[in-house]
């Protein structure tokens, strides 16, 4: 029904006979002739038709915004003074000689062009027609293009696309899992799975070398901004690579991506190991792209007369940091007061400065409400610690360590873009060396990753020292994201029994849990690892996208009433009674 | 770990030091030395290890099947006289100089080579054992070259991949739903997609133009060979395209598929009307392979004096109707009975027969225990009318038309096995010209595809007699399995609500149900049809496999007790209530 898409006509066309098919975006009436704007994937064409064509002018002239309309015309220059350089096809128009209305259309319940001042309720409840809008179709089409390299650097690296279950059993990945129960056996149910970890392990049992699937997962867990309950991850195993080599193949998989699509040279990944991003960055994301950094100054303050210093200097668990900030004495007492604000979010009990007016004068040239409390030679050494010139400012985190991190750690972020502190556009880094386990308020051990996670020492030191043995794990982290994650695993099941018992679970539940991993262990698994990436938010990130809405097709919404936005849907009584009977045990047992 | 596959070492590679890693397929004592083969997911290598070598002759001493070993060694040719031609590395073996084993295997509980001696529910339990089968290995690697290749010749063809939920609202596909029972709404419940054919619709209301989707679909149905809960569908949707433009380019993504990897060409496709199919072939997929065809002979019979041919025969919806089977007068009785009581199985009450020994001969060369119910112009005629020849046998069909259809069409198939009277390897076939509907057995009329799908008439004609209104719906076909199907779409509203208030569903009902349907296309929908491709059986065709568990990695079963095999997990008491608070109303309700 075309010879061509709208968006593609130029100046090489003029004098082509074509057919175009699409929306009318705007019907103009101007001079006695009718514009119609006509709209496909590809973009716009205007189609002028003149009165001499008396029929198809008729027909022009009663389309309305959104109609579906079939158009044979010639491409002609737009006359002089009419071209519009901003449009692909500005070039040019078409001089309409036939047009069928191949679909009438309601008046739209908002203007595609006004969808920002429409809210999103109404608009996601029409989704039909805000994905028509010429942004998210590009933020979608991108995500196909994405999917697609991706598929094709996998496929020429020998990875092997295998598709792994989506009725499965309850997985320990820590979230909520959905729940399906089944109708043949009664009080017993499926789950979606959080992700197809074990399966992949399980395909590396069985020899397949190389797996990637690009897999639907699922958490039963509230909406966030960037988050659904289904959302897809770029899934890969390996057997046979160290660490070392699946990050290279992995930073080859992104850094070809952005080439491929953004034109954009990543380079060489740097790695720092977990503690420094804690230390430094206060994250174990950090966005490099922002040249702050966290300064420890506990070592300088255990003597002063400041017990908001001084106690967390003298805790082993605390700690006492600052954050400067070139040029940064320019920021006013309100925006202080806000920054005060924003760190209380994140447990910090205040929020101590100084600014540096005249750094040569100890007495008077530094301003703040604490500098009485230190004494000369401390701010000294903190001036060198930090390496303070006129004009900045120096925050302070005082408090137990992982409050200060989180405190600073986001301040940072936050003033990075508050003052527009990039350096460049993007910062990839690999964050590496995490620490096996971390204790929980109880007094107990969690993974930091998931349980399957080797050590990167033996069973005997990991069982001595738990809490101070570092993983092999590594996550991949782009502009303060966490595009991906992963680990070598556990190929030993004498292994996988140690870190299960350090973890405290039961030979019982071993068994019943994880009876066919450590089955699977005993019969010859090789070692491997691998990796996941968030596909949803590589994507938001690379099209610089607030909202994970932007780049999926039908998202789910809290308010959700209709199909469009995935509310559950209600049961009627006789679904109810069914479903109940499938949730009910069996009155025999 | 590894410089090379094991399975990719040739002649080539001889003098090479290589390393090698994989598992111990065999492993062999002879005249003082040890052999090794070694295998990958490339394939397998002999390794030899001598006394010379002390360490690394123990260690490869120790190893047993399935051990998981690295070695480094000397390609070398094999001595004369032990090369191997069957083996693309048979002519080579490495000399190992160091051996490591990266893991040990318990003695497996079945040799991978005897796997056909071992039950079938043994390997589907020890899944991981069972897949590294060389035969599997190859399956799934292929599955997995399939949707490489599609995915190509879609993204050529402007397709873009786009991801529609899995957990969304019950669509009306007629299969039982699996259900999710909500959290955050009690007494609501997501479905699991039967198919995502009314998102992929919206998205063409969208203006997305074309769709593609590799899709997981879930139908709560029992287990079968050919068919699984849970399914796999290349799912496609195009706008402004006829339905000649879809079957072309679906056609040329199959044809694309099989020249790539099996180096097949298959040509153009024959089309062929819904009623030619299941008048000469008793099936709307018919199996062209084979070349027999069913001839009506319902005129010929109304008169003769056999109830049994004289019944349907006269009855309109009743069928007489003849197979020839060419030289088939040599099956035997026992033969014959069998086939009887085969086509018992689709309702036929017998099977009648002719055996043409002489067909110069009416009285004597025709050997029939009916023949002589026939009068002897009836016979000539019937001969004539399916071109019989000496050696021939006929096979006849008398009963209502579907009964006959399913019988007559069954026994070509089983002919064509029992016999191998195949005349060509691969038959695919467009099936065309369906009815919108068929009547069900209240007296009500259902539809043949789905209610989507747009009839071949305005909805004026399509109200005055809808059952004889053709669709837009084509099929394809090969070997006589249906690969995929789709149709031309309606787009306006109208259209789709004659079709509801023909399939008898209440205006309330509409609006419940597809309101959000009715008013996309109230809108601006565009013209638009799709198809959707079977991938789980298109595997199986291509790779000749009789059973879906050989196309997927982790299927389901019906006795299966570990997660390998995917039976749902049992509720313990906690899970089970908070699944029963997720079904039960709310107590306000």
């Amino acid at each position: 029904m075309r010879s061509h898409y709208c968006g593609e006509l130029t100046a090489k066309n003029i004098s082509e006979e074509v057919t175009l098919s699409g929306w009318v975006h705007r019907r103009r009436d101007h001079g006695g002739v009718i514009f119609l704007d006509l709209r496909d994937r590809e973009g716009l064409t205007q189609v002028v038709f003149d009165p001499d064509r008396a029929e198809s002018f008729a027909l022009a002239d009663s389309c309305r915004s959104e109609f579906v309309v079939q158009i044979k015309g010639l491409v002609r220059a737009r006359p002089e003074g009419t071209v519009n350089p901003n449009m692909v096809t500005g070039e040019i128009e078409v001089l309409g000689h036939e047009l069928e209305i191949l679909n009438r259309a309601a008046t739209p319940p908002f203007q595609l062009d006004d969808h920002q001042t429409v809210g999103e309720d109404i608009r996601l409840k029409n989704r039909f027609l805000d994905l028509r809008r010429p942004e998210i179709q590009q933020k979608l089409r991108f995500r196909s293009k994405v999917t697609s390299v991706l598929r094709s650097y996998l496929d020429e690296n020998g990875f092997l696309d295998i598709e792994t279950p989506i009725l499965t059993r309850a997985t320990p990945e820590g979230a909520r899992d959905y729940l399906v129960p089944s109708r043949t056996h009664q009080g017993s149910f499926f789950a979606l799975p959080q992700s197809p970890q074990l399966f992949k392990q399980l395909l590396m049992v069985s020899g397949f070398d190389r797996y990637y699937q690009i897999a639907k997962c699922f958490r039963d867990e509230d909406l966030r901004a960037d988050r659904q309950p289904e959302f897809t991850q770029i899934d890969l195993e390996t057997s046979f690579l160290g660490q070392e080599e699946i990050m290279s193949l992995t930073e080859g998989m992104i850094t070809n991506l952005f080439k491929e699509l953004k034109g954009v040279d990543l380079g060489t990944f740097p790695r720092m190991p977990f503690a420094e991003a804690m230390e430094k960055y206060g994250s174990d994301k950090p966005d490099l792209r922002i040249p702050l950094t966290i300064e420890t100054v506990s070592d300088l303050m255990t003597e002063v007369d400041f017990k908001v210093f001084s106690g967390p200097a003298a805790d082993p668990k605390g700690r006492v940091a600052a954050l400067k900030v070139p040029g940064g004495n320019s920021l006013t007492r309100k925006q202080i007061d806000e920054y005060t604000k924003f760190v209380g979010i994140y447990g910090a009990k205040g929020l101590a400065y100084i600014k540096v007016n005249d750094k040569s004068d100890l007495e008077e040239g530094l301003q703040s409400p604490i500098v009485k409390f230190l004494p000369v030679d401390v701010r000294q050494a903190l001036l060198d610690r930090v390496e303070a010139q006129d004009g900045d400012l120096i925050f302070f985190g005082a408090d137990q360590t992982h409050v200060v991190n989180e405190a600073l750690g986001a301040l940072r972020c936050k003033l990075g873009a508050d003052l527009d502190l990039y350096t460049c556009e993007w910062a990839p880094l690999w964050v590496v060396d995490f620490p096996m386990f971390e204790e929980t308020s109880d007094g107990g051990i969690t993974a930091i990753h998931h349980p399957f996670t080797a050590p990167s020492c033996s069973p005997g030191e990991l069982q001595a020292n738990p809490l101070t043995a570092l993983s092999q794990a590594y996550d991949m982290v782009l502009n303060g994201t966490e595009l991906g994650g992963g680990s070598i695993r556990i190929h030993q099941a004498e292994m996988q029994q140690t870190v299960f018992e350090l973890l405290n679970i039961s030979a019982e539940e071993q068994e019943e849990k994880f009876g066919f991993l450590l089955d699977a262990l005993k019969f010859g698994a090789p070692p491997h690892g691998g990796l996941a990436f968030g596909l949803d938010r590589l994507v938001m990130l690379m099209t610089g996208s607030a909202s994970i809405r932007d780049v999926i097709a039908f998202p789910k919404t809290q308010s959700a009433t209709c199909l469009l936005t995935q509310a559950p849907g209600e049961v009627n009584e006789k679904q109810l009674k069914e479903l109940s009977i499938r949730v009910r045990k069996p009155v025999a047992e």
